[in-house]
């Protein structure tokens, strides 16, 4: 498949709309001044699923021919995905089978049945998801729908993006998690085809720095650890998205840990919204002085809000 | 002074506007469907200082005569309306003194200081708190600022209510917590002017019904227990609050600790937003079956969010 363009997500963006939530944006003054800037929260926590997933999911779904769509979609996931792509197949009528490894946590497996998928489990190898979805392809014929680095879901995530335009004004910057690639990638065709001076930031934790280092190294490298408490962002960047982002996006930037927590209490703290670690990266990047925002109107999205509310980071030690 | 009316109410609306939040009111399609019902949730947890409080507290500063004014505000509390009162006299260049018990929180008392209030301490009792606060006005002639038996406050929670109808049409229930009565009071006394037939029901726990036994008897009783886990409704009705509430309120229901922390995590889990113990109490009356809402338009006042993040109580064991 070609590389998705600014087109592509446009018409996703009439593809999702009626079945997605127009994510509000939010501002804090005490945010702001502790920033010095006017920042723009683009609150996809607040979106169906708890994530931006479900954006890409449902512009997938929709471009299945009916061919496909009678023979069901296939994912291998144990995050957001897996809901998101279950919840877009079963609004349309389709089905969708999801492997996910014996040890994912309960309750991502619970939400994933109860959104309705036709669920597998498979050894904690990325061997095992591999062999087990293979298996379940030969026998039934699914479409299998990555999380990330495949066209339809790149154009998907990029109405994140795209829904900016219709909402703010002037922005100079716009900060976006990195993990995987997919919404940094999205986000960057939608804005750099709109609005192409504005500044496109990847933000990343410098323990899995594998995007950043891919971006300065001209080639997709692997991390080498992938112990972040940023747990949406331990992927590495697919074909796609790389190409993708080695052409479109600005910079990448990375932050520490420490940096992560102290910007998702601050979220929690001061806008009183739930935030996950990987959606509280951007505003790392602002807090670590990794970004220069002074006085400038930036955008920060924020990815997603499932967070593990039994274990709050602050109350760690 | 005289009881509050609807057009102080619209009057403090004009005086606030300008320095207050206008909320958002939120919706959630999965609580929707839990609950059988359309629910609004107003959105006070957003409001400056996190809580409805910073709406009073600004009408009361608003109407100081200028005399009164420039010898400033005192108050007494450990809760939400210090931080409201000291934020609200700094907004309009007035010195605040806030008394607060030797054993108030911590982050609470930080939070008045970072305010700009000249704090003051004394041993936690009722009494210790009257006689220090005497002393104070005795000394500097200070307005005395209840936290909410009072008709300018009273008139200043209202426009709470009185936002809802530029922001929403049809609305059947109008469901408020309840523990001094303040945002309670104002709420019905903007509702039943401009929309008689809307039903307005204070909710508020059981372990501490003393407004439920207050509405039914006829009289403003004592609560026996205060230990309720909605930490902002400990307080009894004051005379003013009393007297509208019996007016202007259809009904008082009181729910279970088990349904306010229910009521709770559903909100922070499905509606990724954060909310404290009392703004979660009106969703346990609907939870517990205490009200009837099947198919109706609800709205519901999120009173605030200045939740103790180091200690959840789904966490508790």
């Amino acid at each position: 498949m070609e590389l998705p363009t600014f087109k592509d997500v446009r018409q996703a963006d009439r593809h999702v709309q009626q079945d997605i939530h127009r994510t509000p944006i939010l501002t804090s003054r005490l945010v702001n001044q502790r920033c010095d800037a006017h920042l723009f929260f683009k609150c996809e926590n607040f979106q169906r699923v708890g994530a931006f997933k479900i954006r890409g999911a449902l512009n997938a779904i929709r471009l299945l021919s009916d061919e496909e769509a009678s023979r069901g979609v296939i994912t291998h996931s144990s995050g957001n995905h897996a809901q998101a792509l279950t919840l877009a197949a079963r609004l349309k009528d389709i089905k969708a089978t999801v492997i996910m490894p014996e040890n994912a946590p309960p309750n991502k497996i619970e939400a994933v049945r109860n959104y309705g998928a036709d669920l597998h489990f498979c050894a904690p190898t990325q061997q095992a998801r591999e062999e087990k979805t293979q298996e379940l392809i030969d026998q039934t014929g699914a479409t299998f729908i990555p999380s990330y680095d495949h066209p339809h879901i790149i154009a998907g995530q990029g109405t994140a993006g795209y829904e900016l335009f219709k909402e703010i004004g002037d922005i100079d910057q716009i900060l976006v998690p990195v993990g995987g690639g997919g919404l940094l990638s999205g986000v960057a065709l939608a804005v750099k085809h709109i609005r192409p001076e504005i500044n496109v930031i990847g933000v990343e934790p410098a323990l899995t720095n594998d995007a950043y280092r891919s971006f300065n190294e001209g080639k997709i490298v692997q991390p080498e650890r992938t112990d972040t408490i940023a747990d949406g962002l331990r992927t590495s960047l697919g074909n796609y998205t790389f190409e993708i982002i080695r052409n479109k996006v600005d910079d990448i930037v990375t932050v520490k840990e420490k940096s992560i927590v102290e910007a998702m209490r601050l979220i929690w703290e001061r806008m009183k919204i739930i935030v996950e670690p990987s959606g509280a990266v951007p505003l790392a990047g602002i807090l670590e002085d990794q970004i220069d925002v002074t006085d400038e109107r930036v955008v920060l999205i924020v990815s997603g809000g499932n967070a593990d509310l039994h274990r709050l980071p602050w109350n760690a030690d």
